[in-house]
């Protein structure tokens, strides 16, 4: 089905969106040779985030179809393009979605991971040439992120990948290449958690319960987790969570539970739910003075924040951050390395229960 | 006029607001003697805040008129209550309208200004028999943030006041007890600007101001001052600001202006005008990957602060802070020695640029 690795263009099988929201359908796929800098990749393990099913239902970008999503993955290089000297022919990667070009302001300043040249790419295309390297028939087929791992090859800018340690189980550390480096990343680099520190996460999938396996691995006392899905609270004591809080069993609102449980409010507050909305409770559940809500998530609707300024005026910090703030190039390896050495093997053994990996070609 | 230091009240005069909105009149009101751990203070100089101007205005809170205003002031100790042994008679003080109690979770974690127990007073009277010591004709007069400075005598929790080296000039000093110790605290405290950074100001008031000094001291590469009054631009260079743009004058957003100026987004960006609108604004001025917004204005209108998602999750964080995070006591006398010693000299020396200071009694 695949062509042996070369550098002319590979038919093979990719999941196909055809249309916002339409079931994705396994279609043959034409996949063109790696450009200049560019490499092409064998995708071995691809997860579905919240972002590809949020992209791929809306109805904002009707003429980026058909597309293919998928952009949480890792592979094995398969050719490499122009240029490209950092990969090697069988190099184990995760690709990712945001790059890193190593030589823009970004990228130099160290403290940014929103590269200029290689940042999200919203347009379906690659970010070289504006064109994408998959068709059928002939025609164009849109990428996702610049990754599209939901097909059995993709072509990703070589800024985009990063070189793993090949004696790491690659169906479970396509984790790290989006929502468990977000959530550590959250929890370790954005808000720096310290030890015996009381810690809030408002919502439970796989990028809060990530920033749980965080914060229990710097030492906070009391992690406090709140979904409305009661499954959640099994789920989340296995990634560190110590109180749970379901705001549909509640009689009160959740900042005065918060608020009771750490004495004043919380040190740390993350919004993983991707509602805006939730803003604002996160910065009511955490301490004035000093506390810091860290918002992760992509709204699926309204798109703008809101707060009391009060809030605000008496001390509290809110902060953003895409891909937890790591800087993929230069800090991913490190990440993997952890799992080699066990330090967060939990995250990813333990993902099945994060019900997020999936293998390619699983939709017919 | 004023009696002599005893623990007798005083009967002195006071500008006193009989309702919101009205002008300030001169009355002779009695100072009641200062209780346990509080002091009465005669007021050597005192400012009027915008703050003082808004609560004046608002019509909010009708039941708490009369009322006297003024909450940044120097003064001297007149009298001390009972079990004070922080104060002497004679001591020169600045007062403080957020307290340090030295004891609270908030003010022994040495990283809040938000004293549990003598934190911002809003309902007009002393923190600690929720009573008034000023009356007229034996009917209350209510405080204002328990300081109350717009008269010859007041009396101010020991934890509300602050000691300061006699040696300074009192009618200068005063400004460091709210809006010039803001900005300098927002400036180095809460922004910690770096050298060579740039920075966006909104707003050229005192605060503003105080926070283009804090820049200039740091040494900042670029301080630009954005202001819808003209005279601005030159009160705005003698305090730092290096470029000013008036968005009256453009034809373009002013995010635009400083990203072109900044190359990408500054550094940093203060939010210096009580509106809360410009925050959004503040936000889309600073960079994505590192950009610090600091919101330190009381808004008079529309309390919620908003921006869209994308800003922070870019990378971005938005900061608050009240008193520019000072700790009176801890911080207060270290900022008082550096205007003895001429660090921070050009503030207060030119403080009559800024059209603050004013001398008690001055309304009739």
């Amino acid at each position: 089905m695949a062509a042996a690795s070369s550098p002319a263009a590979i038919t093979c099988r990719a999941a196909v969106a055809w249309a916002p929201g339409q079931a994705l359908v396994m279609e043959e796929v034409e996949v063109a040779p790696p450009e200049a800098m560019e490499i092409r990749v064998k995708v071995v393990s691809t997860s579905i985030c919240r972002s590809d099913v949020s992209q791929w239902q809306s109805k904002a970008q009707p003429d980026l179809f058909p597309r293919i999503f998928g952009h949480e993955a890792s592979g094995v290089v398969e050719s490499v393009g122009e240029g490209v000297a950092e990969f090697q022919v069988g190099d184990h990667v995760l690709t990712v979605f945001i790059g890193e070009c190593m030589s823009c302001k970004h990228c130099v300043s160290g403290k940014s991971n929103m590269c200029q040249k290689l940042g999200l790419e919203r347009r379906g295309v690659m970010h070289s040439d504006q064109k994408t390297r998959f068709s059928i028939r002939g025609e164009p087929v849109y990428h996702y992120c610049a990754v599209s791992s939901f097909s059995e090859y993709t072509v990703v800018h070589s800024g985009c990948a990063v070189k793993i340690n090949p004696a790491v189980p690659m169906d479970r550390i396509c984790l790290l290449s989006c929502g468990v480096s977000a959530g550590l990343g959250a929890a370790w680099r954005v808000a720096d958690i310290s030890k015996g520190s009381s810690v809030v996460i408002f919502g439970l999938g796989t990028v809060g319960l990530s920033v749980a396996q965080g914060a229990k691995l710097r030492g906070a006392s009391m992690i406090i987790g709140v979904d409305t899905n009661p499954e959640k609270q099994e789920k989340g004591k296995a990634f560190g969570v110590t109180d749970f809080i379901n705001p549909e069993e509640l009689m009160e609102p959740v900042p005065q539970v918060v608020k009771r449980l750490t004495n004043g409010g919380a040190d740390y507050s993350f919004e993983c739910v991707g509602d805006t909305g939730v803003v604002s409770t996160a910065l009511q559940s955490c301490s004035d003075g000093w506390g810091l809500t860290v918002t992760l998530g992509v709204p699926k609707a309204k798109p703008e924040v809101s707060a009391h300024y009060a809030l605000l005026l008496s001390g509290r910090t809110l902060k953003g951050s895409l891909f937890g703030g790591w800087r993929p190039k230069s800090d991913l390896p490190l990440l993997v390395d952890k799992y080699a050495n066990k330090v967060i093997k939990q995250f990813v053994a333990e993902a099945n229960i994060l019900h997020r990996r999936i293998i390619p070609l699983f939709i017919n």
